[in-house]
């Protein structure tokens, strides 16, 4: 990846990027990511939460308005799902012109196992009524967003999460939720960008009317003018991304690979349709060849390992990949402006210099 | 803490700032870090260590060298101590003129429980033989800095070894080391910056000079013309910080805080003695009174809490804290500025909004 010697970024942004983490790209290399290393977008303060006190409020349009401890939530069937989850802001940085919000370059993704009870069946034994057209999820983070104080909370229609995968999670990786993810409970909603999986849940309210707080109404929107209302952001865009070959000079980060075979490993996934293929570039994306596609063992809602031997020359290179899913969707070659600057997933690039 | 609209900050730091890890002020609270808070500092990649094959080899100048697995030292007798640890360059995008390196504000530190076995006993077992003064530790982990290609390594001298409490680390908050933590095994230096610390251990060699590789010779050293030698950096200066109060604005982290009485928190540590004070002043330095200083229980190696009440008046606010130890050491108000940008403990400063 070309960085520039200059830039835009002040230090409201950089202290946002101290908070909010990304995965270092070596880290690929693991199927699951380790605790720690999984990307984390925090848009308040991590909630200190005192989980014997703790309870699962779910109500609104129910038979069965219901308080669950985590005991409660513990002791009913669990399921576990490997899911791949990445922030609707993920590239903002590379966007022209600049967007002042988390500026992710390319590294807001992780997957990880998710233990916990299914949404679908929380809801059904709840009793969802007649009229019912979605749940909000609240969380316990509060906080000042486009000038309005509250709490996070976003909705989702019945109809996903009555046919869906989405659960509510209380493990990670074998390990209860560390605070950062959630602790006590939170809400995974596979394929989906990760701003709806609504961490340290507090409550689930079913309702009648589309839920219009500042999460639905104004951000995670693409929006090209401030005010028209624009298109809510929902499932994950088709991306690729490869572990730098070589090794790195400590500030620059630029690349020092050894003529000769090199193999290059990636992950690809896409929320809203199986992956199908990757296509690797060595010439900035001239030309293409397809990288070899790993199996699907982690399931449909975690990436698929890539991997795509190069024989390097010296010199200077750059590196592209690109994925496509089955629904037709395929990774820009440049990324494109919007208000958010959500939905970037234009092709990674890294400049690597080839050694003799 | 007032934060400028425009900077030097470029692409390639916002880089380093999105892979090395600082913690979230919040997470203050919590006695030990939960791992994945825990502040990070990468050189270069972190490596993918296969356990099964990895060994440690103790060479150099002692009576039997040795070549131990994990589990030879897993059977060896086990040590655990908690310990803060924090980053040289901690404060280093406060500092002006800006100085090009990982960017930190002030967050680069962490508090874990580290278990292992102690470095003194692993050497007493080799032997060290007349004439050595130095241990060279040695990474896996291979990049680029300062223009030479490298392994991570740093080395000290054997009487701090010997008498000291640094371990070989191989489990982190009662789990094995996760892979940014150094997997399969680390050191740890209680008292000292993290640098010391070198991760990803492959070798221990006993030295009768003193090592002058790049991370001992340039790095690491308070300088302020590139041609001397400066000074080596050792032990943690002290330091305070507060979790700060309130509710924050999602993008700029400017806090709002309600009228009345408000508990602020934090931690202090310092690792050349021990933490004696911590001073707080809520009108950005012009006056300072005590805080109530938590107890030692974690151990001499640990940050201790503070607390501090304060009756918040609606306005405009700047809070600080200022850490002093038992030889005398204060927190500096303003930064001052050496080639590498370390050092910096100068006092945190909070500005809060209290509404009515």
């Amino acid at each position: 990846m070309a960085i520039a010697d200059t830039s835009e970024i002040t230090l409201a942004e950089l202290q946002l990027s101290g908070r909010n983490h990304s995965i270092p790209l070596e880290a690929l290399r693991h199927d699951i990511t380790p605790i720690g290393l999984h990307y984390l977008l925090t848009h308040f303060d991590i909630p200190y939460v005192d989980a014997a006190s703790w309870r699962l409020e779910v109500g609104g349009l129910v038979e069965r308005p219901v308080s669950l401890s985590l005991d409660d939530l513990r002791a009913r069937p669990a399921v576990e799902v490997a899911v791949t989850m990445e922030c609707a802001g993920n590239g903002r940085a590379h966007i022209e012109p600049h967007v002042f919000s988390q500026p992710w370059l390319l590294e807001a993704v992780g997957t990880a196992r998710w233990r916990g009870v299914s949404v679908a069946s929380v809801l059904e034994d709840a009793g969802v009524r007649d009229g019912a057209i979605e749940a909000l999820f609240t969380g316990l983070d509060r906080g000042i967003d486009g000038g309005e104080e509250q709490v996070y909370e976003r909705s989702l229609p019945l109809d996903e999460l009555l046919r869906g995968d989405a659960l509510l999670a209380y493990e990670v990786n074998g390990q209860p939720l560390p605070p950062q993810h959630g602790y006590p409970l939170r809400l995974v909603v596979p394929g989906w960008y990760g701003m709806t999986s609504v961490k340290w849940l507090s409550r689930i309210t079913v309702r009648e009317e589309p839920f219009d707080g500042y999460q639905m109404r104004h951000a995670y929107r693409v929006r090209y003018e401030e005010d028209e209302p624009g298109l809510p952001i929902t499932t994950m865009a088709p991306r690729s991304l490869m572990v730098p070959p070589g090794i790195p000079e400590f500030r620059s980060r630029e690349r020092l690979v050894q003529a000769g075979a090199c193999e290059i490993v990636g992950r690809a996934w896409s929320g809203g349709a199986e992956v199908v293929g990757v296509d690797v570039s060595v010439d900035g994306g001239e030309t293409w060849a397809p990288a070899e596609l790993g199996d699907a063992s982690l399931g449909r809602w975690a990436w698929r390992s890539w991997r795509f031997s190069w024989n390097a020359e010296p010199g200077e290179h750059e590196l592209c990949c690109r994925a496509r899913d089955a629904a037709g969707n395929e990774q820009p070659l440049e990324p494109s402006w919007n208000l958010g600057g959500y939905l970037n997933n234009a092709v990674q690039r890294v400049g690597v210099t080839v050694s003799a």
